[in-house]
């Protein structure tokens, strides 16, 4: 089962979080990947952050666990699992170029606007809003459209 | 991949948690199971939780994320993850029986002199005495032995 980490660093002094631009339907996310053997979920996200970003990120702090179902019909094609983390402390220098997609930084208060997955709108709107964990289950089809979710606590 | 959610369950009052007494060695560990497809771990340890004691927890809380590794000689055999919680509410009535062992009340001051997975001794020291989340690999042997272990923070 593919099982991916991801962090939101916060740079809280010009209230922006660092994003990437994928190519797929331009839809922004948070720079992470997938997790490899043996690895922890913290292990797993200092180090793909660093390879997208160049940055170190300093105590990411897990702030979300969700669960992706890509159905067809009404059969389970796929399942996977997604580990988001928050920081707000990183060293290093941030690269200029990223082979996965476009780097910016993109003030808080405009980051429900960008284009994205549909359930990661609900996951930001948390995760930007709470300190505590969310837990949830997304579903989508293969064309990446969101049939059902279920957050706990509920998106409000 | 197997995906494993459990529940410190602990009485306050008398200072104690519910563990079980695994027939394999004796061994004791605390109640929960397996993920189901599209559940989130959550949901997932609410069920497993009350499946085997009949008690439904009352806002349990994330507080371990565990990679786990079986290698034979240098070849990784098989790898898992579980997810511990912490709870202190519950609903309900004990069993007086389940069919995957023992259930037991332990002091907690005597929850680490119980018989258990050398890996597991780490993970309640840290649990019942912090309130952060605990992140880490356990390697072990087709046979149970712990060969390496990484956690963060660090054990003490």
């Amino acid at each position: 089962m593919q099982r991916v980490t991801n962090c939101i660093l916060k740079d809280e002094s010009k209230n922006q979080i660092l994003m990437l631009k994928k190519p797929r339907y331009g839809w922004y996310v948070v720079p992470g990947g997938k997790m490899e053997q043996g690895e922890s979920i913290k292990q797993s996200v200092v180090r793909e952050f660093k390879e997208e970003t160049g940055l170190d990120l300093i105590n990411p702090e897990l702030r979300g666990v969700f669960t992706f179902v890509v159905m067809d019909q009404l059969e389970i094609m796929r399942e996977w699992m997604m580990f988001t983390f928050i920081c707000d402390t990183s060293k290093g220098a941030l690269f200029d170029y990223c082979k996965e997609g476009e780097l910016e930084w993109v003030p808080i208060a405009e980051v429900l606007d960008k284009p994205m997955a549909e359930g990661d709108y609900f996951m930001f709107k948390h995760i930007l809003a709470n300190e505590h964990l969310l837990y949830g289950t997304f579903i989508y089809t293969p064309d990446d459209r969101l049939i059902d979710l279920n957050l706990d606590p509920p998106c409000q």
